[in-house]
């Protein structure tokens, strides 16, 4: 993780950007994560704990029939949480989370696990499904880490 | 950690209050801490990562020139960033942090390790300073504890 992180502090520093980040199921950890390096103040603007579907649409304008529609967990929520945190920051990239860490809270089209993540930078926003396997820990850890590595392959690209 | 974070959500389940958080040092960790517990939505609303000035300001209505005046790491700043957060979620109760977790950043008036603690509950705000021994890991760590176990205490006494 910590080489992840550096590496990203590298990679944010050169281009001049600062990263925001917007959590439902990691609750801050990737926030977390990113600002255990010393000197995260330079690329780390803000982070967005939205756990609640009122905190999804008061901090970041998830539009709440989005929410009805396709549940906190989806594509199109997780699109939405990261391209609201870009809109009320001042960062030019951020990364999102929301999924189902368990150990309740699972169905059958989104079992214990799931996680669907997005990124916004450069004026696009990606998105992808992921499931993880393990308890609650593990399956935060395991978001925090493809949170952070989606970031960086994405930020190489651009 | 886990039975503090388990005390304070049997206590805020028996007040049916719900939690905010305001983050600078901690960067999430507080939230993340919080969180890690499943079913912590029955009583976690959203988190704060106000890592910026300008987020603090944003996010939470900071005014800027107390951070002007005291800088960020004080008294005034972590008040208002309690009574901030409150003002901008649903919940009944806050806790704020921000500090100096090092290496750098340190002065003669607030060397690495001090950190500003406010907590909002029932109409009033209390605060106390704090400072922790160790790497920025290890005053981050502490910082964690110390806002859970703080608000704990004043739940206890409410």
């Amino acid at each position: 993780m910590n080489e992840t992180v550096q590496n990203l502090a590298n990679t944010l520093r050169q281009l001049g950007w600062q990263l925001c980040t917007a959590e439902s199921c990691t609750g801050g950890l990737i926030a977390g994560a990113c600002t255990d390096l010393a000197g995260s103040s330079d690329w780390f603007d803000r982070g967005f704990v939205t756990y609640s579907n009122a905190a999804k649409v008061e901090m970041l304008s998830v539009p709440l029939h989005l929410i009805d529609q396709h549940g906190a967990v989806s594509e199109p929520v997780a699109r939405a949480m990261a391209e609201g945190a870009l809109a009320h920051s001042k960062a030019q990239v951020s990364v999102a989370v929301t999924g189902v860490a368990g150990p309740s809270g699972g169905s059958a089209d989104k079992p214990v696990g799931t996680v669907w993540f997005a990124w916004c930078l450069n004026g696009k926003t990606s998105s992808e499904r992921q499931h993880f396997d393990g308890d609650r820990a593990a399956v935060r850890g395991a978001t925090v880490s493809h949170a952070l590595s989606g970031l960086m392959a994405r930020l190489i690209k651009s």
